[in-house]
């Protein structure tokens, strides 16, 4: 995720959570260095904000400015999963952590990761967890994290499949 | 998580969504046969069944009643992440699936993972995922998933030791 041999570190990269205005500044673009992220209208983009704004600090999304370009060069996500299990626990859920690829090496990512965690603690999350890749293991070890289970997937088109499979 | 030799199909165990007096129907204490599940007062079960109820459709936790014993014997959650990726997509997340000891073999592990698959679907997730043991693979494989990723862990006093390692 990054060249984490270099220890630069950016003092004007500051962690804050993702605003409004940072669709012009190349959030979307950023996101489109980790997955497919097609574009989206002024008015889609405020619809999903407001939408994931309404969970307040169960759903925050962060970013990092490169203040001097005006770009946002970093990114990820965490939500609050409320359970019952652990006395009513909560549980951290990181997800799209994606540095740009001409800002790695100034520990970026690690600062994501660790804003991330760190906001999951403090709202009383007893684990924090995420999904990667194998190429990315090495790196969330170096933030603390270990291995646990495995990620099982479905795309809604197959699940479509398997219904149709049952009835005809 | 279930004999699937069996096919067994129980007519009287239908899925529904939990309701607050299942905590005297074992709810919990089906929860204790996944993982540590300390018991909670009424009042601390009815604040986080309605902290999750203020979610709607966003975080669904479903169960089977077995309607001759009045007790809970399956159950599973799914909530509903909203991002910007997949131009505005969602992703379903299926948490905490769990069938009782002594109700496998009625494939009531496939009806709570087909119901919280197709809820998510309905709710326009373009992908439904999961966290498993590599012991629990083959039972996900047969309700249509496949393996992807792999899930890292950090546990929040785990957190707290790197924190205190970075100052001390």
């Amino acid at each position: 995720m990054e060249n984490s041999n270099s220890s630069i570190e950016g003092n004007n990269l500051r962690v804050r959570k993702l605003e409004l205005s940072d669709k012009s500044k190349g959030f979307l673009e950023l996101l489109r260095q980790l997955t497919v992220c097609d574009s989206v209208s002024d008015k889609e983009f405020e619809d999903r904000f407001k939408e994931i704004s309404i969970y307040g600090d169960d759903h925050v999304i962060c970013v990092i400015e490169d203040e001097i370009s005006g770009k946002i060069i970093a990114s990820g996500s965490v939500f609050i999963e409320k359970k019952f299990i652990r006395k009513c626990g909560k549980v951290g859920h990181i997800e799209d952590v994606v540095v740009d690829a001409g800002s790695r090496g100034m520990q970026l990512g690690k600062k994501i990761v660790g804003f991330l965690a760190d906001h999951a603690r403090s709202m009383g999350c007893y684990k924090v967890i995420l999904d990667c890749s194998d190429g990315n293991k090495v790196f969330y070890e170096k933030c603390g994290f270990k291995k646990k289970e495995i990620q099982m997937l479905i795309y809604s088109f197959w699940w479509m499949n398997c219904v149709l499979m049952m009835y005809y």
